[in-house]
C-alpha cells in the first residue's frame, strides 16, 4: 500500500494545468497569470508634476516670473512654457512643454508682481520623467505568479481590461450514502443528515474553485453512474463514501463503468485508508471515506493539491513546525493525519504553538471545529509530550503562497 | 498629528460589528458565528454498527447461529434481535434493539448452518451508541468563531440548513481624479488609466466583502457628493485622491457636506500623511490618498482592520518578525511601511525572510506586484542590514486568523 508520500506524489504529478484563458481584470485577483505581463509603454507617458507648486524654467532661478495660468491633473496645457513665465501646477498633472523643474508651492512667494521662483532649483526637481515609473516592456508580472491587488493595480494603469491566467477547476461533489437524508428532511431511524457534502462544499469554497455541485446518490450503481455522467463538464469529481471492500461499496464500480482509469485505492493512513484516485482524460476523481474525518483529510491532503496545481499554483502542503501543547499518544503502523489548532506563539512571535483536536473516531467531526490545520505523526508508534516538536500543514491556503 | 498606532485604535474603536444575521449553511464558510451552536439532540440519535459485520447477542459467544438477514446503512430492522440469531450488518446502520456487539466480518465464519460467533465478544464492541460522537446540549461552535468546513459539517449533520452569523460589511469605492480616464478609453496627454479603484476592488475581494461597488468622479465637488450619496447603502466607503490641502482636494469637504464627523486626519506615515477618517453613524468613510502605493497601504493597515471588525473577527493585524534579505535606509520623521515579500525561511522552517520590494516613489506600484507583506520601520532613522529582524504583516488573511 502506498505511503501518504508516494500518493500525494501521484496525485500532484497526475493533475494537469488548466489550459489558460482571458478573464476580466476585475476577477482575476489570487489567479495565476499564464504567462509575463510586460508594460506596453511608459509609466508615466508624460513628465509628471509630483508635487503642488510652478512649473518653471531653469534660466529664472532668482527671478520673479508672471503666473501663466493654472494647470490641475488631467488637463492640457496650449503652447510651450516660456522664460519669464511660471504655470500653477497640481500633483499628477503633465508639465509643459519646456518645464525645467517644479517648485513645491510652499518655497515659491507668489506676490502681486508674480512668482518669486528661488535661486537654488534643480533640473528636473519634482518631476518624475516619463517612463520612471515603468519602461516599456518592462516585466511586472511573471507566468505561474499570482495576481495581487497591486498586480491588478499595475494592469489597470497600462489600461488592459483583461488577463490571461490558469483558471480555476470546477468541483462536483456526490455524497453516496443509502443512510442520508437530504436536508431538511426529518430523520427516520438509521438515517444520517448527509454532513459530507456541505463539508466539501465549503472547503473547496475556501481553497477557490470556479464552481462547485453537489449531488446525493443512493448506494446504487445506477444511482452513482447517473450522478457520475451528469458531472461530467467538471474538472474534478469527489465521492464520499461506498470506497471500501463491502457488498454497498459501489464506488470502485461505479467508476470503472464510467470509464476511469484507477491510479491507486489505499493508503497507509489514518484516517482514511481506502482512498482512491482515478482520473479520465485530464478529469480527476477521488473516491473518500464516507467517514467525515476522513472525508475531511482527504479533500485538504489529496484533493486541495490537485486544485492547486490545475490552477497553476505550487501544489505541495508548505510543512510547518510548532510545539505541542499536550501530550498525545500514536499507535503507530500507519502516517496519522490529526486536526489541530495553531496559534502564533507568545510574544514576540517565534513560531507556532499546536493544540490537537482529535475526536475519538473519525466519525467525530465536532471537537475539530475549531482545526484550521493537520498534525501529522509519523507511522512509528510514539508518545508525544506537550512541547515536542509536530509537523502541520494549514487548512486554508496561507497569505505566503505564490 | 496621530501615530499609525493611535490611528488604527480611532478606527478600530470606532468600528462596530455589523447586525446578525441568518445565513444558508452552504454560503455560511469563514463566516463568523453570532451565538453559540450546540447540538440539537444526540449524535448518533441510534447505535450506529462500526464495521461492517454481524449484529449478535453477548449469550450467543461461542455458539453457531442463523443469520435472519442483512442491514445495510438507512434500513430499518423490524422487531428484536433474539437468541440464536444474527443479522449481517453494514457500517452506519442502526443496531437491531438487542443488539449487543457488532462481530467484523473477519473475525466471524460463516458457514451453511449459520455464523460462528467467537467465544471473546465484548458488550457494545463495534457499537458507537446514541451521543457517543456529541451528545445533546454540547457547544461546538462558539460565539465570534469562525466558521470552519468542520463546522459546517457538523451543523449540517444536525439538521441545519442556516446559521446566524455576523455579515461581511459592504464596500463602496469611489476613485476621484481630473485625470482619470475610464478603462478601455484612450489617453490623452496628461491623463491615467485608473489603478486604485481596480486596485481596492481586487483588495476589498480578497479580504471578503459581502458587496463591492466601484464609482469614478472628477475633481468636482457635486460629482463626489453624488457618488456618495449613490454608495450611501454601503457600510464602508472608501475615496481615492483628493484628500490633501490643495486646490482640487475635495474629498474632506464633499464628506463633511455629506454629514459624516471627521475622526482624524493626517497619520505620521510614510506613505500616505493625509490620510482621513470619519463616519457617519454606523458607516465608516476612508480618504485614501491618490498615489497608489498610499492608497494601497491605507487599505490594507485601515480598511481591512475595520472592515473585520465589522465582520466579527478580530480586528488587530497580528506581527510577525522576519530577517531582511538586503540592507535598507530609512529617513526616520514617520513609519515607514514597505512593500515586501515574505517566504518561509530555509529547512526546516524557521521563520522568514523577508525581501523589500519598495519603489521609488510612492507611485510605483510595479516593484510590488510579488508583494504578500508590508514591512514596517519605525520612525527612527537607521539603516538595516542584510539578516536584521524586522516586523511585517501580511496582506491577506492569515489560516491561523480565528
Amino acid at each position: 500500500m502506498l505511503t501518504p508520500q508516494e500518493a500525494l506524489e501521484l496525485v500532484i504529478g497526475t493533475a494537469l494545468s488548466l489550459p489558460p484563458c482571458a478573464v476580466a481584470l476585475e476577477q482575476a485577483d489570487g489567479l495565476a497569470a499564464a504567462e509575463d505581463v510586460v508594460s506596453p509603454g511608459d509609466c508615466p507617458s508624460f513628465a509628471r508634476a509630483m508635487m503642488d507648486g510652478f512649473a518653471v524654467r531653469l534660466a529664472d532661478a532668482g527671478a520673479t516670473v508672471r503666473l501663466a495660468g493654472q494647470l490641475p491633473a488631467g488637463a492640457i496645457w496650449d503652447g510651450e512654457l516660456v522664460a519669464g513665465r511660471c504655470v500653477e501646477i497640481l500633483t499628477g498633472a503633465a508639465c509643459p512643454p519646456g518645464t525645467d523643474a517644479v517648485v513645491p508651492k510652499e518655497q515659491a512667494d507668489r506676490g502681486d508682481r508674480g512668482v518669486a521662483v528661488p535661486c537654488s532649483i534643480k533640473p528636473g526637481q519634482n518631476i518624475a520623467p516619463p517612463g520612471s515609473d515603468c519602461r516599456r516592456g518592462q516585466r511586472v508580472v511573471a507566468a505561474g505568479e499570482t495576481l495581487t491587488g497591486m498586480a491588478v493595480a499595475a494592469l489597470a494603469s497600462f489600461g488592459l481590461q483583461s488577463v490571461r491566467v490558469t483558471p480555476r477547476p470546477s468541483l462536483a461533489i456526490i455524497a453516496t450514502g443509502g443512510e442520508l437524508a437530504s436536508p431538511g428532511q426529518p430523520l427516520r431511524l438509521g438515517q444520517i443528515h448527509d454532513s459530507n457534502g456541505p463539508m466539501l462544499r465549503a472547503m473547496a469554497r475556501q481553497q477557490g474553485v470556479s464552481k462547485v455541485r453537489v449531488w446525493q446518490a443512493a448506494d446504487r450503481l445506477d444511482a452513482i453512474t447517473a450522478a457520475l455522467d451528469e458531472a461530467s463538464e467538471l474538472d474534478i469529481v469527489v465521492l464520499s463514501g461506498g470506497v471500501s471492500v463491502g457488498a454497498y461499496d459501489l464506488v470502485p464500480e461505479a467508476l470503472a463503468r464510467h470509464g476511469t482509469e484507477t491510479v491507486f485505492h489505499g493508503v497507509k493512513q489514518k484516517p482514511g485508508k481506502p482512498l482512491l484516485f482515478a482520473r479520465k482524460e485530464r478529469r480527476l476523481f477521488f473516491g473518500l471515506p464516507g467517514n467525515p474525518l476522513a472525508c475531511h483529510l482527504g479533500f485538504h491532503r489529496y484533493v486541495a493539491a490537485a486544485a492547486r496545481k490545475m490552477s497553476g499554483r505550487p501544489a505541495w502542503p508548505q510543512p510547518f513546525q510548532g510545539q505541542l501543547t499536550a501530550a498525545i499518544e500514536s499507535k503507530g503502523g500507519r502516517t496519522h493525519f490529526l486536526p489541530g489548532r495553531a496559534e502564533p506563539a507568545a510574544d514576540p512571535p517565534a513560531g507556532w504553538r499546536v493544540e490537537v483536536l482529535g475526536g475519538a473516531s473519525s466519525a467525530d467531526i465536532f471537537r475539530g471545529c475549531r482545526a484550521n490545520c493537520y498534525v501529522e505523526l509519523p507511522p512509528a508508534a510514539r508518545t508525544c509530550q506537550a512541547g515536542d516538536i509536530c509537523s502541520f500543514t494549514w487548512l486554508l491556503p496561507g497569505p505566503w503562497s505564490p
